[in-house]
């Protein structure tokens, strides 16, 4: 079965082999077709749709069914590539007493910690399922997804065994922090110890990746050389690498990771210019959160310093309870443009190809034949209305 | 008919004859009620939904009918006083090249102008009633619509019939800058006469209030001699004023406002402590459109010097496609938050009462009994979710 869909105002492809049609210089690099069609084939039970054809609408070939967007643009769907999505509780107190400036002992993380690890499978599986939902309702058409409020065995584990139900990447994040139980004598090498050993081999059959919070500034993260011992366990136990650093302070995330070859860095808030060095000459992806700086009023990251360097940036949500619980990838695309300095054809970029670069996937990210029919619509003739349109919603995944 | 909805985790009533029944200092003023049940009884064909009872779930009434919320928040429904939603034509490039600093002569209003024009009355109508959903849709159930873009007397009628169509809150707005094809010798003076004269004659049975651009730094605005003209012309016509004011720079518009009796002076970004002050013992509420500020990369106005003083604010979209093209009143009340010093719960009330206040309705803007029963839903236990999730589509109004 294949489908024709007509009435595309915009197809941005993010296709690299693909020359630019439209002539703006606000969509170049995007590989844009205007006025175009594109033919989806496959999918049903045991295989995703695939794009068999891509081009302009005059040319279509016919096809079993067809869909008419009447003039809407069309975008390869977002990759977010850093969430954490497994958790129950509530802290929107927390936020708001933060940005009122109130002194404010709600427990952060413990509470998180204590909700997640009392709540059932099915009601977590619930909570899970709904966000994913509403991701795809704002076009997120791929998540990451890491663990870290369990922080025990049977948490951690229980935490990747469910996202691995909603995503193929799969984050395993003991090292999120030294969990509130963990914090007397003795007890941050014991956590460490059971990171690297017992729960990272029972945790490591259910993800992809290792991640660890490296932030020497913040006492129950992690610094380089715990950030390194967690990074190499993992990478023996057959995971990939992923890191959070430079987020609260300049310190060794990023070129941590890219010695050790993460396939990203998130946060880099804090860079040195021999941080943004290392980035731009390695395979490692600068990953951008800004919804973490609008949620904990910190400075945002320089993009524009980035992109300038050469380093491959990606935009995600952090979707959390604690510092940014916004999962909307327009929203991150619009502030990217407000206040880190990026082009929306940039900002665009880095919520598709450079997630999927971030997530070392190759086969997503882009509108090309061939590749997975993983797409997004804008309500509006163009994606140019993503950060012109700010938080309207106007993106949501297509479902085929 | 009446019919009960239960399942209200938060019900805001910003009822300020109502005790606070939460306790949290994060609620303070917005007369919650935890745990709540509403009825409401008329609606249909002839009447607006009215609330004929407010309290706690154990206690309520029988009715006709009944829905089940399962949780969720409930707000009123917020008051958008303050948008430009009848016109054609996309300007969303000219957003991306002033976010990218690219100097870009796309003709700016006289695009919209061109193309509002030249569009259909069904065409319109079409676009209108769209964003009208659109609006209801992220929770807006009133809102005020200016002409403006049609500036001559056959263009600025038919926007205001459109919108009168859909809102009774409708606002002459020929004033707000001096047409493209107006500009030569003599112009300005020529279009002034006219917009006291024919066109307010034309356009005045169709509107509610009367509008000004007062902005002595933007060359194609109105200065204070100007603005106060064509407010007392629309006064004399039997218009209510508003004023876009204090803008771009300190000037003459808040005060202006205050000294006229307009209901609300909008934007209220550079103020003098004298504005502040003439303010404070005003009946004019300050609305503040920080959608303009995020889209236009300005500075965000103080609210939180305005309120430390006492004076009446509001939040309102600016919706329009040159300098906000947000109609987000959940965005607006985060960037309250995060931008400009308001307390979740002063966000709030500026979004629904502060609103209220701008129209001068004291039928809206609360959850109250023998009030119009306009009510939105927060797919969250809180009203803290709408700046906690912010880019998040949470909030819809209740369709009943
Ligand atoms: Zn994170
Ligand atoms: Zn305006």
């Amino acid at each position: 079965m294949s489908m024709l869909i007509t009435g595309i105002s915009e197809l941005v492809t993010c296709d690299d082999t693909r020359e630019d049609g439209g002539g703006s210089p606000l969509t170049r690099g995007l590989g844009v077709v205007e006025d175009a069609a594109l033919v989806v084939g496959g999918g049903g039970e045991d295989s995703a749709p695939v794009v068999e054809w891509v081009g302009p609408a005059g040319e279509a070939p016919e096809a079993d069914w067809a869909i008419d967007l009447g003039g809407q643009a069309v975008v390869p769907g977002f990759i977010d590539s850093h969430s954490h999505l497994v958790f129950a509780g509530d802290r929107s107190a927390e936020f708001a007493a933060r940005m009122t400036g109130q002194a404010y002992d709600g427990g952060g993380i413990a509470v998180t910690m204590a909700a997640t690890r009392e709540a059932t499978d099915a009601q977590l599986r619930a909570l899970l399922q709904a966000r994913v939902a509403e991701m795809r309702a704002q076009g997120t058409t791929t998540v990451e997804i890491k663990s870290g409020y369990g922080l025990d065995v049977e948490h951690e584990v229980r935490a990747l065994r469910l996202a691995r139900e909603v995503t193929t990447e799969t984050t395993f994040l003991g090292a999120h922090v030294v969990p509130p139980d963990a914090r007397g004598e003795g007890g941050r090498e014991a956590y460490l110890d059971l990171v690297c050993g017992e729960m990272l081999a029972a945790c490591a059959p259910h993800a992809r990746w290792v991640d660890v919070f490296c932030e020497p500034a913040s006492r129950y993260a992690f610094d380089e050389q715990e950030s390194r011992r967690v990074l190499e366990a993992g990478r023996d136990a057959g995971l990939e690498l992923r890191v959070h650093g430079n987020q609260l302070s300049e310190g060794p995330g990023a070129q941590l990771a890219v010695e050790l070859g993460a396939a990203s860095v998130d946060h880099c808030t804090f860079l040195t210019d021999a941080d943004v060095d290392a980035l731009a000459g390695s395979g490692t992806v600068a990953t951008l959160l800004p919804g973490v700086e609008f949620s904990t009023r910190q400075p945002y990251p320089d993009a524009r310093r980035l992109l300038d360097a050469g380093v491959d940036v990606a935009l995600a949500s952090d979707c959390n309870p604690g510092t940014c619980s916004s999962s909307s990838m327009p929203l991150m695309i619009a502030l990217a443009v407000r206040e880190m300095g990026m082009a929306p054809a940039e900002a665009l970029r880095a919520a598709t190809v450079g997630g999927a670069r971030a997530l070392r996937r190759d086969d997503l990210g882009q509108v090309r034949v061939g590749r997975r029919a993983d797409l997004a619509v804008v309500a509006a003739p163009s994606f140019l209305h993503i950060p012109y349109r700010v938080g309207v919603p106007i993106v949501r995944a297509l479902e085929i």
